[in-house]
């Protein structure tokens, strides 16, 4: 334990909880005391139970996605149980099982927030969970731009419009996740029509992957996992149960499945060339991504011009289709394949993480910091 | 008149008639002669009225698409007159005004042929007007290969499938280039579902883009015409009736609208940012592309995923929906802007359509070669 941090307290009503979280792009993430608000009318306090680790708070916590505020605490995969609630929330109740996401608050008004699409809520967008400023001034901290910290931490408060109920049906652990990689590829499959029967396809078998191909196979979708090499095969055929395994190096087997997915999902956040998705895309078929590549990406008309095919993005997704995915996930005893792991080893997970060794997610034990 | 073309003949029934074509990828278009097919019980013989000039006639001609056969009749936008028809066909009756546009055959079996979409037929795919092999065993002269000529002829066979009815109270020389210009933007406005009140933008005003501001103005969509420079403000603005200009080379302007076109359909041909078409379409929105630019595109995942964009392709249109763009064009009294143009005259005419010189078609009178 670091100790009280001065940098993360400001004059606001407000109790002292744990965290874990990093001091500078370059430390590692240590204990730290953070302070979080006195719950508002409409806010939720919750206890946080567990917290998993997502490839983006790497990025964010190192700075790498753009300059970060320090002290940061990561966390955007959060399950706990309700242990207060402000005087007007209708949501919830004490002892509710919920779960909070990557935002924690939008304008509420723009047509975008209007329809439940607050991720895309337009400028100045969304409050993310952490490393993000208070944008707005029905926001506590509005005034101060007080900077949000996420979930990596024994307590969270947030307003009940961001927060969710999960299923009890489903451990609570493994669902922590569902919280980001199971949005991210819900959203995606949902908005862009993925149907029962539909050839699916999913590159890049990490936690977005392989909640894809658990999602995709409840949905009814025939699910094929595409990957360098055939290290990961047996896990996509025998314990995420996908139909069929492609070797993306196999050029024999590539050749094979051209223009054959009427939905390919790209979940591969390093850089890789998304032509070769096109081509094995379908007619009508849709090639989306969900991770950011840092380089751009080469595309020539004649692979999407000739067979009618699109290259679309989606990013996480809005509360009211998280709630869906999460009944969604109860309804199907769907969750993560998790890894459980100890706060004091954080940042060997986060090496581990790195290096794609995790099935599929390290979950952590808030309440054990 | 060259006279009689030998290597256009060969051993299979049929009559003489009247064409323009070329004799290899650097020669000039001259006259000739070629022989048509007599007509099969299924076909459609139509006495050429009126044909007119795309730019991928140029492309084609020249091989820059592939290595083409010659000689080469080019000509894929066909309007006229039903001279005569088989003993099988239903669809038309001597004297009815009709046209033809890109593809003359098809497997006509595949699963996007009974869906509609000829142009998506499976490989090896339709068979084109021109510079395109007969494929299949149902098309006249498969085991020999016969390739097809074009329009630019003052008489044509096709199978009654690949047909079109022109509505009578437009204007047939004007109608003509609705055949390939006109259908390809209708297909994707269609397809990715443009809507009244949708902020609509066209980038490229040429044929096909002069085509995609009447059409979207008469779906109901506010319309944009994007260009380099304001050259074309006056005739976007005061001739073709849309709605806004933006030139993409006026920074400022060009920041005020981003985000902003629901459906931004860019018709540039010629190598261009793509990246700043993105940057222009809206949440949610689509940036359709309809040309073929020679090089790859550059286009990164923060510009597609953060706001949910697409980047989809599309290619001409079918049959079905052809003939709903003609039913359309007659009950709002669309047609093309077009220049007449004498044969004698067509190579220089390329020429100025390299250029862009030309609102926006040239169109020949077939019974005047």
């Amino acid at each position: 334990m670091s100790g009280f941090t001065e940098g993360t307290f400001s004059n606001f009503e407000g109790f002292e909880t744990k965290a874990w979280g990093a001091m500078s792009p370059t430390s590692p993430l240590t204990p730290m005391t953070i302070k979080r608000r006195t719950p508002a009318p409409t806010d939720v306090h919750i206890k946080t139970l567990f917290a998993s680790a997502c490839h983006s708070d790497i990025h964010s916590v190192r700075s790498e996605w753009g300059k970060g505020v320090f002290p940061m605490v990561p966390g955007h995969e959060i399950g706990g149980v309700v242990e207060a609630v402000g005087s007007s929330v209708t949501k919830f109740k004490v002892g509710d099982t919920v779960g909070v996401g990557c935002m924690v608050d939008s304008c509420r008004s723009c047509r975008n927030c209007r329809k439940g699409l607050e991720q895309y809520c337009l400028p100045p967008g969304p409050v993310m969970t952490y490393n993000s400023p208070s944008k707005y001034p029905h926001t506590p901290g509005f005034e101060e731009k007080r900077t949000q910290y996420g979930g990596y931490s024994k307590d969270i408060v947030v307003h009940e419009g961001f927060v969710c109920s999960i299923p009890t049906n489903i451990d609570l652990a493994a669902a922590t996740p569902l919280l980001c990689a199971g949005i991210t590829v819900w959203s995606p499959m949902k908005h862009y029509g993925l149907k029962a029967g539909d050839k699916f396809a999913v590159a890049g078998l990490g936690g977005l992957g392989s909640m894809a191909v658990k999602l995709a196979k409840a949905m009814g979708a025939h699910v094929t996992v595409i990957s360098r090499g055939k290290s990961k095969m047996s896990d996509a055929l025998d314990n995420l149960k996908a139909d069929a395994f492609l070797d993306s190096t196999d050029a024999d087997a590539c050749k094979d499945a051209a223009d054959s997915f009427d939905f390919l999902l790209d979940c591969v956040g390093a850089n890789h060339d998304v032509s070769q998705y096109l081509g094995l895309t379908a007619v009508d078929g849709k090639c989306v991504l969900v991770g950011l590549p840092p380089d751009s990406m080469s595309v020539h008309a004649f692979q999407i011009v000739p067979k009618r095919k699109s290259l679309c993005g989606s990013m996480i997704g809005g509360i009211k289709e998280t709630q869906e995915m999460l009944n969604f996930c109860g309804e199907h005893n769907i969750v993560c394949d998790i890894e459980m792991a100890d706060w004091e080893n954080i940042n060997e997970c986060y090496t581990r993480m790195i290096a794609s060794d995790v099935k599929y997610r390290f979950v952590f034990d808030a309440q054990k910091m």
